[in-house]
């Protein structure tokens, strides 16, 4: 039990370099799970379950508002960037510095220190999130105990470079596929050509214009691109089939029918003879209209952003919660050899969340 | 040598049988060329001269004109359709009984029939053209000894179901690629989209109109075809590379260089960062003003038409020589499992040039 001990009361820096120093690759989540789970339940303020290998930790003191504070456990695979390393700029490097263990440890430290929050709190811990969504960990726990995952806000850990990312855009990708007739390339005209009837696809594509929609104060920014294309049977024959797949990035103002009636309407007239939808997860409205939201960045002192990519601040939204990303590292060092955070900004995003969790 | 050898003296359907009896697949044809040769060296009218296992016969009268008569003695992979047989309705089943071992029997026939022809003739049997075309042993006795193939007039003994084809089409095979900038898709404008750059390249090719010249007297048509596009990283990079293959049939009227030249014209303006030509043969003009071709053509009592695929006709054509096809079989029924040659077309076609080159 010593070995896989988490000493809640150590800095959350310090906190960080143990969790770190634990692997905890996607699908290999379990000895963390389980001393995470160990470390909690020693907190008599909290009840705690758990799913698999996701720990859910719970006040009920009857606060007239509940905020949830969740984080992924797992990291993307090692890369000989484990056990973790501070250099003498006060700079911790290893596998999950960033993504995510410094706001597991935020998470972990706010739950041991703060026993009488003014919001009821919510402590998600989850697996598999760097892999297959239908793999994911939250998911899992919103679809098995949705009541778990109940709150009037969430805030995800996620590096975010200490400032809030609110809400998230839609991704919906579509197979649009053309036909032909086949043909030998010397008697052409005895064919029809799949690829140059998917001329027009590309050229409504090259000249979308797409929408840039102010939601709750941030500017978000849609984007309609082709993400692959493909055809031809051999050098000497008419293909037959062509098939342009589109990715369409859309501001959380549209549902998943809007969006998908959009792209049918971007295309309308094309000869398109199969319109198939092959991935599609909706955005997530910022929710900063909310009270707890509004104290939340007033705490912080973070300056709203919004978030483009997809994140699991999507699966609060679906459950009703509204959610923001805020964490200590930057975003762009996620999933790099060189992984790192600042020590520094760990114990700060923690001080900032206690004033906002006990002002 | 009984078992190897070939009764030119039998009628040519059952010259054609024997030959399909013979298996010369490609890369195997050295018994059947050792027969040929063999045969051809009883003929005291011909000199006879070997390349690897191409053979070629010669006249030497002095004659103003020399015509050749050229057929390759290869076939594609056997498919249990050797040996041949004949059916009730004097139908010639088996592989190559078409392409083309119905015209080297034609071939063998004049050559031992006709020993005072009106013009001087060179027989030419050649391996491997079903096959890489590096390979192809035309193209090696052309290289190695031009001087044998040097002629007014050459009709290749191709199946052409009795009928003239007049030179044939050039294909220009060019990859057109357009270049871009990576970029993650929920941050689009970061990057710079290759697919939607290809989209010009689409749109000229759709709205292309070919050329349909009439060059003596035949018309041809032509065709620029996209037959391959192909571009795409991962469903959520935007793309920053996509290549189109066009193949680019042209009339004989074009040089190889003025064909390059045109597909640059039609793309011109397109952002294309490289223009690779893939592969190139040039066509060859039919030649049917030709005094040689003329008499061919009254001879053989057939309607001359255009030939738009690649054939070995351009080889000839390289060499100066204008060439048509002319053979017994249909061409539709090459490289079938179900080839067949009606019997009676075989000593037709044998009489109709027997009557060119003695009347």
């Amino acid at each position: 039990m010593a070995e896989t001990e988490l000493d809640l009361a150590s800095d959350a820096a310090d906190l960080t370099a143990r969790l770190v120093d634990f692997p905890s690759e996607s699908g290999n989540e379990k000895p963390l799970a389980d001393a995470i789970e160990a470390a909690l339940r020693t907190l008599p303020h909290l009840t705690v379950d758990r799913h698999g290998n996701n720990v859910v930790a719970r006040t009920h003191l009857g606060r007239p508002e509940r905020v949830v504070l969740a984080g992924h456990i797992d990291t993307v695979p090692i890369a000989g960037n484990v056990p973790s390393r501070l250099d003498e700029e006060g700079v911790l490097w290893g596998c999950g510095t960033c993504d995510m263990k410094s706001g597991v440890a935020v998470q972990l430290r706010i739950a041991a220190t703060v026993p009488e929050p003014n919001r009821d709190l919510t402590f998600v811990f989850y697996d598999n999130e760097e892999v297959d969504a239908r793999l994911n960990g939250l998911g899992h726990v919103a679809e098995a105990h949705p009541d778990w995952l109940a709150g009037d806000f969430a805030v995800l850990l996620e590096p975010s470079d200490g400032e809030v990312e609110g809400g998230c855009q839609g991704t919906l990708r579509v197979k649009l596929r053309t036909t032909g007739e086949r043909a030998h390339s010397a008697r052409s005209w005895m064919g029809a050509n799949a690829i140059h009837a998917a001329a027009p696809i590309l050229e409504r594509l090259a000249a979308y214009e797409p929408r840039r929609p102010v939601i709750d104060g941030l500017e978000y920014h849609e984007g309609l691109n082709a993400v692959a294309v493909e055809g031809g049977v051999a050098g000497n024959v008419i293909p037959d089939a062509c098939t342009v797949t589109v990715n369409f990035r859309y501001a959380p103002d549209r549902s998943e029918e809007e969006a998908v009636a959009h792209v049918r309407e971007v295309f309308e007239g094309c000869p398109i003879d199969e319109f198939v939808i092959d991935d599609h997860s909706p955005g997530a409205l910022p929710g900063l209209s909310h009270p707890a939201a509004r104290a939340f960045i007033e705490a912080v002192g973070g300056v709203a952003r919004p978030k483009f990519g997809w994140t699991d601040v999507s699966r609060f939204s679906a459950l009703g919660v509204p959610a923001v990303n805020y964490g200590p590292g930057n975003p762009l060092l996620a999933h790099k050899r060189d992984e790192r955070v600042l020590a520094s900004k760990i114990p700060d995003a923690e001080r900032r969340l206690r004033e906002w969790l006990t002002g």
